[in-house]
């Protein structure tokens, strides 16, 4: 008798500081591999597939990672979640198990994402806090940060800001939010965005542009004139791996 | 001609996670062991040694650490601040270093030292507090601990509370204020012991003796009867490094 397979979607924040990025890798401790590990044990061994709403790079946290999977067998999602939690390292953590129709698809269903991205200001960097946010050491004025970020809003041409060596042609996506707030009681600048799609690497150059603005090496409307030249060359900078969370995936 | 001799105290905040510890041991990554390299280089190849006001374990952190030291040379407290920062892994800081007296001595010269617990609540440990925190996954009395905690104010014998193994003979110590409070925004409970001297592991088996008084497993005033019986098996457990800080050290 063949067995039920049942279509879930799972919902998981970790700390990315010890991953190599979310995509399984040889030889690598991956996200995606220590989770297919322990669905495939929880399986008996039928192996088990997963498919995430999209990678995010080493270093890179998730609040609200979105996965989806057959899995060969009906488990109530509440015991799978308790189950898979007690099978995960420290730094992974499930937040949320549901069945799902058939045709769900972590990645092909998501209509948006929304990223977060802290930068910690001050001279230096806070111990507490290297593993966990951007750092700038220079003056910023937030206003024109909060301005710059409202010309990303709409529908543009990244291309200025994909790192080099993706491989998707199309570059354009739609920003429909990007915001920066100052959070005084940790010191902290909060970037967020909101999109339909985000290329390699473009919300971490993006905040590096930003921060460039803010402190006034860069002209206040400057990312109108990168969308204009499409040049990766020009904005140069990359925000740091650990500042960046992938917050939100919206269906 | 003689070098000049400068007697200097230094203050410092560091991430206890991936140090075997402050003391040097050899083979080891030591607070202890890394500042004086800063410092041995510093001084180009004359070994300074420096004081530390205490040992603190591996994953034990620190907000405010005091060491003391001679420097063979004299350089103004703030570049030397700057100099060491620039020499600092990202997991250690250096907050202040002012000139000291020749007496000075960060260990012999401290009237008190005040540490901080913190203990994550919440049925699963958050991946992003992991290193930071204590976990306690059962029901807490906030008010139950607050109670149990001014039974420690004033002069006792710890016996029951010094990890087998320590070579202190004197174990009575005066605690001048003990407190727990409940950070409601991140779901935490805050402890914090301030006393003239803490035995091996003392603060860690406090915090954990006090959790149980909280959940009920022990009576209210548990603390008293421990004190009495002078006798380290009935507390049993030690909370884990990573949810404790040394926070001030007084002079």
């Amino acid at each position: 008798m063949e067995e039920t397979v049942q279509h879930y979607r799972l919902t998981l924040e970790y700390d990315g500081t010890k991953f190599a990025g979310y995509q399984v890798q040889p030889q690598q401790r991956t996200v995606q591999g220590v989770l297919q590990r322990a669905l495939t044990k929880m399986a008996k061994g039928t192996p088990v597939h997963i498919d995430g709403s999209g990678r995010t790079d080493s270093g890179v946290h998730a609040l609200g990672q979105v996965v989806s999977f057959d899995y060969p067998g009906n488990i109530p999602p509440q015991n799978m979640l308790m189950g898979l939690n007690s099978m995960m390292p420290l730094d992974i953590l499930i937040k949320d198990v549901q069945y799902a129709d058939p045709d769900f698809h972590a990645r092909y269903s998501a209509k948006g994402k929304r990223y977060m991205y802290r930068v910690a200001l001050g001279k230096y960097t806070d111990p507490f806090k290297r593993l966990y946010t951007g750092h700038y050491a220079y003056k910023v004025d937030v206003t024109r940060i909060q301005v710059a970020l409202q010309d990303l809003i709409g529908t543009h041409d990244f291309t200025s800001f994909a790192a080099s060596g993706g491989v998707i042609e199309d570059k354009v996506r739609t920003i429909y939010d990007a915001t920066c707030t100052y959070d005084a009681a940790n010191n902290e600048l909060i970037m967020e965005f909101y999109g339909n799609g985000f290329l390699y690497n473009m919300v971490r150059i993006l905040v590096a542009t930003a921060l460039e603005i803010g402190n006034g090496r860069r002209d206040q409307h400057d990312f109108i004139r990168l969308f204009a030249v499409k040049d990766r060359q020009q904005a140069r900078g990359t925000a740091p791996a650990s500042g960046l969370y992938l917050k939100e995936v919206y269906y």
